[in-house]
């Protein structure tokens, strides 16, 4: 059996944890485990090194970036690594260069292409337990690169995928994903299983468990995620592909909250072919990440339009939306709201989920701003200061806590 | 004009520094100099490395260890190319596998087999400063080795033999190599130049400036380096070939001190072939490091042996020695002692430098314990108490104050 662990940055930030780290690979490896195991940089290194780089420059080179923030996770790997060995377990650690991650040339957000998994064989046939260096890998020209925010999951899920191991756990300090933040609901509960399709809109709607790219990549090359905490022995949560039946029972697996939102209403928009496309393209010119995007149907000669930005780039989606003053009736702006979403892939084949939202969210005097669906999931817009009651309320009435 | 420029741990210690050293680099290139730059790791982040390293074993993996410590180089080389990038001089950071650095297999202190100066070359030409990461290297396997202490001085040096450079600048906090150290004798002066043999002698001997394995590599490949302090715009002190006639003028260019010398003098040892060598072999069994070796000329069937180890040695020494009671007669140990020398490649041809030296120390009350000397060179053991009188004896009588 052959088992692909993944140990983020809390779970080596101090040389006391990545010898606790060393304990459980060791007990894995006890039990008869076949082991790749990628590690991140020890927390807050990282972001050290960004530091540092900015003292030079505000735009680093990304090129030299990649040199620079690659090393944190070679300590990392080295040193577990020594750590194994010295329990008396063979170890080896590889760069991601050794290991055969192959990227194209993207600086500080590359893609990985392929990954050439004969050495990584070679030493797992050898008996050696790999410790591999995340987020990095190396392209076509021997540069280094490195995979972007979170791409130590990433690198473990690719790895896991092309040694076609049998799971692929993921470890942080929270110990599976929850059907809610229970620093909200503390009736939040742990889920034995969840979808890809319902981890991916959870993690884009602020379950910071696991890193989206690598959801969607295990979900295209069918790797089974185990999320769990490397400082307890609790059994995790599995996401893997919808498992036929009994799936079906679940309606909603989550409710997610992201309170970093400011909405944009604007009336009577000129209903011309490619007006949307227009103040879309010019908002994205300023780097300004639209998440939500509703429009009603039009009427007569004129339409509305709403989206949502983080809050921090309101002011420049305004400056954008005032030069298009001819093309818009009027326009408003709430820097505080928050959006409030429910997750379930058994909505799909089920109507009156949105309708059991709504008329909750009613019941509590909370009025909704806006309403985007998807297959999967009912995101509304709130005003801020009903977030968390809304997250409670939604969670009671799909019965979550049960 | 291409110069080859090495800053050391000291000179990179800090993220001002590095900026300092941007600065510098931006100067040469201003001179119209192409440049390769090697860099040490942020003094002090080596030794953290070990730290962490020694946590988890006191004999880590020579392997991992290369992986762990290569790291430290490649920072300073990202930062020192994001720093000159930003004040708009093109320069690019390369590793030492990037640099076509190759070395044979011995991890922890490999040796540099090969440059493949294609991609510097390239860099170069394309104008590019190319900030190389120092003391490291890969072999034919595809392993991250390093150099060993001081092995970016070894980077730089080879790099600028490779390169066919027309200078290599070894930059630290010393602003060259002094004839003896000012700490001691503040009459102490900094030479213009010192020949690459007369530098072996001296840094073998406790100078500290230049590690002996990039002078003896310099001395192979005809590379001219130049000690310098990247805090100062003092001239420094060129290494290089001894220069025709001028050089004959100089008796002495330096004395040496080693505080760290403790004494085992064996008497009447058994005058068999084969004796010397026997334990000198078991020392080396127990890595103890045999500095100066002198053996009286046989009288009779008995011969006196002597030698020194460093003091913290000594008692693994005697153990050693205790092993060989039926040959030897009896042995007599001082920790106490120091080695202070009298380096100069003038005094080949001139007699009468040695009997200077005795007569100083004569006059001055100082007893010598042992003796040894070679072409350009002569050492003397004597009560570690004397060890600072000495120096000032033997550089005023040489006149190295002038």
């Amino acid at each position: 059996m052959l088992v692909v662990q993944k140990y983020g940055g809390t779970s080596v930030g101090t040389l006391e944890r990545i010898q606790n780290v060393a304990n459980r690979v060791a007990k894995a490896r006890e039990e008869g485990k076949d082991l790749v195991v990628v590690v991140s940089a020890m927390s807050g290194e990282t972001n050290k090194l960004i530091e540092y780089a900015h003292y030079f420059s505000k735009n680093p080179n990304k090129r030299e970036m990649d040199i620079l923030l690659s090393s944190g996770e070679r300590v990392t790997a080295a040193l577990l690594a020594i750590a194994l060995n010295e329990m008396g377990y063979s170890a080896i650690a590889l760069t991601g260069r050794q290991a055969g991650i192959k990227t194209d040339t993207t600086h500080t957000y590359a893609r990985i292409e392929s990954i050439d998994t004969t050495r990584l064989n070679s030493e797992i046939k050898g008996g050696n337990i790999v410790i591999v260096a995340g987020f990095q890998g190396i392209n076509e020209n021997g540069e280094v690169t490195t995979l972007g925010r979170g791409g130590s999951d990433l690198s473990a899920v690719a790895l896991a995928g092309a040694l076609k191991a049998d799971a692929c756990e993921i470890y942080s300090d929270v110990d599976g994903i929850y059907t809610t933040d229970p620093r909200i609901e503390p009736k939040a509960r742990k889920l034995d299983f969840i979808s890809y399709e319902e981890m991916l809109e959870l993690s884009s709607l602020g379950a910071k468990v696991l890193q989206n790219r690598s959801v969607e990549l295990a979900k295209k090359m069918g790797v089974k995620i185990v999320a769990k905490s490397s400082f307890s022995d609790n059994e995790g949560t599995v996401i893997y592909k919808k498992e036929g039946e009994n799936m079906e029972e679940v309606l909603v697996s989550g409710v997610a909250l992201d309170k970093n939102q400011a909405r944009v209403s604007l009336r009577e928009v000129t209903d011309r072919p490619g007006i949307a496309a227009e103040i879309f393209k010019k908002l994205a010119d300023e780097n300004i990440n639209v998440d939500m995007i509703i429009q009603n149907a039009s009427n007569n000669k004129t339409t509305n339009l709403g989206f949502t930005v983080a809050q921090n780039q309101l002011a420049d989606a305004k400056k954008v939306i005032e030069n298009f003053d001819h093309d818009i009736g009027s326009s408003d702006y709430d820097e505080n709201v928050s959006k409030v979403s429910v997750v379930g892939v058994g909505m799909k084949s089920h109507s009156g989920v949105a309708a059991t939202a709504f008329e909750a969210m009613a019941k509590n005097g909370i009025n909704i701003e806006m309403i985007s669906t998807s297959e999967i999931k009912i995101s509304m817009i709130i005003d801020e200061k009903f977030s968390e009651l809304a997250v409670r309320v939604l969670h009671e009435v799909y019965g979550l806590d049960k």
